[in-house]
């Protein structure tokens, strides 16, 4: 197996998922900084997995300031936490750990806690972060299993894995939930450009796991579903608005068209971390542009002429009128998801 | 400017289009077997740029030939005919000018040519199918700027520009033919996975004509029609039944859905060699696999997991439905199509 991101005695330790699936190397972090530039240059990546890993960094950072006098503590916590957020704009993940970690350090502190207790806090809260962000997938998969019949072909795009969270994954913890439950399956992989997530983790993951895998190019699905070959698809999100539209990784929004024109069912797979119930739809959700090398470059080698135009938004967003249901870790819901979805956090 | 492919008095010299958009290098290709394995590797690809370089390399084989008994030539003939239609499945264009070639070698047989004239006639003949393209793709564009507004973005996928023929283009070809209207617009082109024509061939080629070219990947055109930034669709095609069910690269019906999702016209440019009048509908038509490496390497270096699963068709089949219109070398063929390209075969 494989550990996504870890705390450890050093700092925090996370799987380089930029040199997957060739080489397996874990990378040593030193400073919640580090950490900022792992989330950014998508060393660690998944909605999920970064929520976890910034609430790990914060967690050093507090750690490495408990010398300093309570005021220099709370600014030098109040940098980290900026320079946090500023990371990556999409996934609401991110933003709701640090909101946590916020929030536990001011109680700490409004109570009369010294740094080093404070510290200890959020060490510990951001163990528990991971910790239910664990026990969420497992609830996700268990919910999802139920959707996923036996002999299934099952389509999914990017990675909402075991890498896209603390382990065990959203979309594919379905898949896990499925495969627990005793069901045998096919995950056809979209390949996922530019980061191709899809060849380089989805495939990987599954295939430590035993789980039947077949690699597609992102052009593919259209034409398998038209022949018949793909039963139901399932994607992860990174953010989800109140009204049930979805943020999820470039192209989803292709595979939910396509899969609404077939009759297929399109379902996403999210913890309720994942949906951002200030937003109220899809339009309101803040779209990162990335650098076009990743689009015209491969490995440093070019593969298109220089000074082309590019664009290279990192993730689409899906309305909720595609979405078939979405399988979260306090249950199912489905539409009208302005209602099914706060009724799970009043739950 | 480039050469697609031409007869010179030392072969058949064709851009080597696997090094582009870095290297720009011919090659001399000094039998038909080289020819077919060109085709076969992609040196060439395109419908009618396939067409085109089979026939270059039958002539060729056919005056390699002359010094032969006259059974022995047609023998050898037979042969290079035969290994040329094997090179690649669903491009109609090449089976069509074998044909061609064929029944010019047998008519002057008949009316007892020695060799040395049958070969003189297939030479003049592969350039008159070389030249005839040419102008196909130049009347396409005459009649597709009429679909064409000012200031209009189009989106392409895969290359069907004049590296795909023997030189203007079919879809390229209605953009070179509204730029000479004077047209001013903007080609969004797919990069097309897993070869990257749309990378690597469409914008380099657009670029050399300074034609304004934004390069996306496969799974960003749902978001950007949703977004309103895309007027209308123009692709090739490799074959085209009767009734109007259009072959062409993978990932082109996945384009056909979202343009239909979206209401934004999608339209097919080909000149009618391309039609298949024995073939009835889509489902008749072969689709070639190609080599899993092409998805799972990149210039050697892997990206996917050793073992996976991979689909690779080359192509997919978008049923006539989803056609606005087929922009022939001989007008606009609008639905039904049954009638209305059996309407362009008899004027």
């Amino acid at each position: 197996m494989f550990i996504t991101v870890e705390r450890t005695s050093e700092g925090v330790r996370m799987l380089d998922q930029r040199l997957l699936p060739s080489t397996e190397k874990y990378l040593m972090l030193r400073s919640p900084g580090e950490v900022a530039d792992a989330i950014r240059e998508m060393v660690v990546r998944g909605a999920p997995a970064i929520g976890v890993s910034a609430a790990f960094g914060l967690a050093m950072g507090a750690s490495d300031a408990v010398e300093r006098d309570p005021a220099g503590f709370d600014q030098v916590m109040e940098q980290h936490y900026t320079r946090m957020a500023a990371a990556r704009p999409t996934a609401v993940n991110l933003f709701w750990a640090i909101e946590r970690m916020k929030q536990v350090a001011g109680e700490a502190r409004s109570g009369g806690m010294d740094n080093k207790g404070i510290a200890a806090r959020l060490e510990h809260e951001a163990q528990q972060i991971h910790d239910e962000d664990l026990e969420s997938c497992k609830a996700i998969g268990r919910f999802g299993a139920e959707l996923v019949a036996d002999g299934s072909r099952l389509l999914t795009h990017c990675n909402a894995g075991g890498l896209a969270t603390a382990g065990y994954g959203t979309a594919l913890g379905v898949v896990r939930g499925a495969v627990e439950a005793g069901k045998k399956l096919t995950v056809l992989a979209d390949e996922t450009r530019p980061f191709l997530q899809g060849s380089r983790l989805t495939s990987w993951e599954l295939m430590k796991d035993g789980i039947d895998t077949v690699l597609i190019t992102d052009g593919m699905s259209g034409s398998l579903m038209r022949r018949g070959e793909i039963d139901l698809v399932v994607v992860g999100s990174d953010r989800i608005a109140a009204n049930g539209d979805i943020a999820n990784k470039i192209g989803t929004y292709n595979v939910a068209v396509l899969a609404k024109e077939h009759d297929i069912p399109f379902y996403v797979a999210a913890p309720l971390s994942t949906i951002d119930r200030n937003c109220p739809d899809g339009d309101s959700i803040p779209i990162e542009e990335r650098d076009p090398k990743e689009v015209t470059e491969f490995h440093g080698t070019p593969v298109a002429p220089e000074g082309v135009g590019v664009k290279n938004p990192a993730f689409d967003v899906t309305p909720a009128s595609y979405v078939k249901a979405i399988v979260t870790d306090k249950g199912i819901a489905r539409p009208p998801y302005t209602d099914s979805l706060a009724a799970l956090f009043d739950a």
